[in-house]
């Protein structure tokens, strides 16, 4: 009864993408979606071993240059009040504590909503000379939004699980700098071993993080044709070290106020690998956050289903089954035999709900010529491979599916990026049905009035100038005429946004 | 400057162990406690890194039968209120979320004190059938109490910040209590892999986890003669499932309710880690648990010291203490080069302070024998060993303190249990006198009145029935008169407690 319900076809990911998220999430059991408080969700055990996958990548990039940590949940009003442009970010959606057992709080607690607040006070006992600089520390811990919008499982949460928050301090602005620049490169790096593709822009100054100079951002382009912010890059400069006094006395003996960087990935990166990757048979996982890489079927007939059974072959299958599990484990690749009493077909159905990004078939007629069968579950290829090559094979496998969905989804996007060119103008309504489906690149001034008054007439969010990720886009100067104002202006990329 | 207060000798462990505790948290950095919120506190990267390793033990013991999850923090009033028993245990020691924003919430949220009311009404849609059990889920969450006593790092705190807790559900009474042995099993390897010892006891009745049948809990002796509760076990039976209504439909299609355990351990560990085995020279870590463990240490003679300084034999020296490193964490083991700049003496001081296992010391003298000299943390002793046999000789030290500091610590605690013999009965004074410095076996009824007043006199706590840790023990059946009312009774344990 319950597989019947569970090999219903679900919408068409094209169709309606809301509903094909939705179902993914409760089909491949990444989310639980029906925990008793508004957005927030039960993490199922397949959905927290992709999660940890991904955050197991991030971790390792960080820990190469930066040290992890564990602030505390709790911030004191009067702290998280200090920073005013800080504070007036984020006022709407802080969660107060405000009573412990019976007894009212002297100061309410917040729940973080970030963790400036929290670190700064103590990066000031902990910073003393130029040799403690530069500081770079991260954690990755829960932060909360009281968000009165719609919530969405992973992408707009109450609870945020997994914020992975980095915060610097150097003795220099240079420096602080070019900890930004490093953060980009880091974040790049991330995002391609997800096969997940970004634009990178600098957010206008209206819409730059609360306290911060400026601030960089990594969108994505999810199916429905918005973009998603899933990282972002802030220059804090001197404000938050002038708000906690946070000084280092340099080489001459003299102190100054460090200079700051902070930036944070939540665990949008989880939805932009479901949402970008997966089909209408379900996820589609990129071999380097598959918590099974390969998934091997014994082809024999199922007991179960009481058809006369040649007990010798289904022996032999499911030992060659086994040896392959074995030799796959042992080169360190994470492979399951499945040898429930299921048919093949539901076998099948399963795991490519699951996402596994290859299969392996072994038949009575694959052992007699020593052969199996590979199925990929990105393009659903089947190829012929000696038993003798299976390990060399698998790996060259995993690393075409791993490419090929890459630039799949690259291709995807930049087929999504419209270029209003200069000379040849597009009207406003062309440019509002163009944003319907992608990124609208146009020019626009800096102004904070025609960035509004452009965001009204097409409905978009100015995701801002693009940042140089290739070297060839680093010599994109050109400039055009203001949308809204005709004056001189750069280009912008503006997009419907999450 | 920094370096002579840093120097400074601290107060002996045996002299003041919380002073002496406090003390080695600050300085081999494990946790700032300068957050300003009562009973919270900051993982520095050092006492992060011990964490981690810790809960990597316990993790990779978990997940052979349990798989991790991630419920969320917010329980709703309601929820947290249903089970009567439990929430009696926990109503005094809940924070409270009552605002969103400037909005008052319909229904206030507690942050989980524990899971028990989070995990279970999902259990009750996760459980249809028979064949969805055994269920087994862990998860490493942050926790709050609203203590009101006085609270300590790591060990008595408002947010626990890493509480691993598992919940399990059965189909029967006695698969349940199988879960229940399987549990003990699995902490007992967990503590011996930290080389904490530990006795284990079945609370008495009045002092049960709320809403449980009955609790198993793992003590250790903390070096001021107080135990410490560093792991509980209870069979909830089904207590919790009557009021989720967490049922199943067993093979004859039939409705049974489940039977359940669960099982945590918080951040205590860590503190055992730290008490048990760190001296007056700072932390000795097990090399289980060691961030660093070991260190290697060029004897040159230092260019700031201004020292005429052979500078070809510095150059081999460092190569050398290179090339033992890349030898060692090619075998897997963690190794750390400081050359830096300060003198051997200070460097000796500070890995010492941080409780790196080993020091490996090589000078000009030694390279000219093609030796070097290990030092291990635990008892000082010095070993030349020839460079050639570095790896092997670094594995078996490894080893041997492992097992020389856990067997110090068993000692320790075994000569620290007083046994009351029935036949020769202490007097209540001299009961007391050694309840100060440990644990006291004695005969006590099951009847709360004469534990309570057992308690009163003593100024302990009745730890409960020891359960079987070795095959020797469990033979000890014996009866005797109980110490307040002279009916028949059973050996307990009791001691003054954290």
């Amino acid at each position: 009864m319950q597989r019947k319900a569970e090999t219903q076809t679900i919408v068409r990911k094209k169709d309606n993408f809301s509903e094909w998220y939705s179902e993914i999430l409760k089909r491949a059991k990444i989310l639980d979606i029906r925990y008793p408080v508004k957005g927030v969700y039960v993490w199922y055990p397949y959905g927290y071993k992709v999660r940890n996958l991904v955050y197991g990548i991030l971790r390792s990039l960080m820990d190469k240059e930066h040290e992890e940590v564990l602030f505390p949940l709790l911030i004191p009003k009067d702290e998280l009040m200090k920073e005013k442009e800080h504070i007036k970010g984020f006022e709407d959606e802080v969660f107060w504590v405000t009573k412990g057992g019976s007894t009212e709080l002297d100061i309410p607690l917040a729940l973080r909503p970030t963790s400036e607040t929290a670190i700064y006070p103590v990066f000031k006992v902990w910073i003393r000379s130029h040799r403690d600089l530069p500081l770079r520390i991260y954690q990755i811990v829960n932060t909360f939004r009281y968000e009165t919008r719609h919530t969405r499982p992973l992408i707009r949460l109450r609870e945020i699980t997994s914020f992975k928050e980095a915060h610097t301090a150097h003795a220099t602005r240079a420096d602080a700098e070019e900890q930004v620049k490093k953060a980009v490169a880091l974040y790049k790096s991330f995002f391609d071993q997800l096969a997940v593709p970004y634009v990178i822009t600098r957010r206008p100054e209206w819409d730059k993080f609360p306290g911060a100079e400026y601030s960089i951002a990594f969108d994505t382009l999810m199916p429905d044709g918005r973009t998603m912010q899933i990282g972002t890059i802030h220059l804090l400069g001197e404000s938050f070290a002038r708000t906690f006094d946070i000084k280092y006395e340099d080489e001459n003996g003299s102190l100054q106020f460090v200079n700051q960087t902070c930036y944070g990935i939540s665990e949008r990166c989880v939805a932009s690998v479901i949402a970008i990757h997966g089909d209408d048979h379900g996820l589609v996982l990129p071999p380097t956050v598959a918590p099974i890489q390969v998934v091997i079927v014994p082809i024999v007939f199922s007991r179960k289903a009481g058809i006369s059974n040649n007990g010798v072959e289904s022996v032999s299958v499911e030992k060659a089954c086994v040896a392959v599990y074995d030799e796959l484990n042992e080169a360190g690749i994470r492979a399951f035999v499945d040898n429930s009493e299921d048919r093949p077909g539901a076998k099948y159905y399963r795991w490519e709900m699951k996402g596994v990004p290859l299969r392996i078939e072994i038949g009575p007629r694959d052992l007699k010529s020593n052969n199996c069968e590979f199925v990929r579950r990105d393009n659903t290829k089947r190829t012929h491979v000696p038993l003798s090559d299976v390990v060399p094979e698998v790996k060259r496998t995993l690393e075409g599916i791993q490419g090929d969905i890459h630039e799949a989804a690259k291709e995807t996007l930049h087929a999504n990026i419209y270029k209003n060119k200069s000379e040849d103008k597009m009207e406003m309504e062309e440019l509002r049905r163009k944003a319907e489906h992608g990124i609208v690149s146009l020019f626009l001034c800096d102004r904070e009035r025609c960035g509004q008054e452009l965001e009204d007439q097409l409905g978009v969010s100015v995701l801002g100038k693009a940042v140089a990720v290739y070297e060839a886009e680093e010599k994109d100067k050109s400039e055009g005429e203001c949308m809204i104002c005709s004056r001189k202006a750069k280009r912008v990329y503006v997009a419907r946004a999450y």
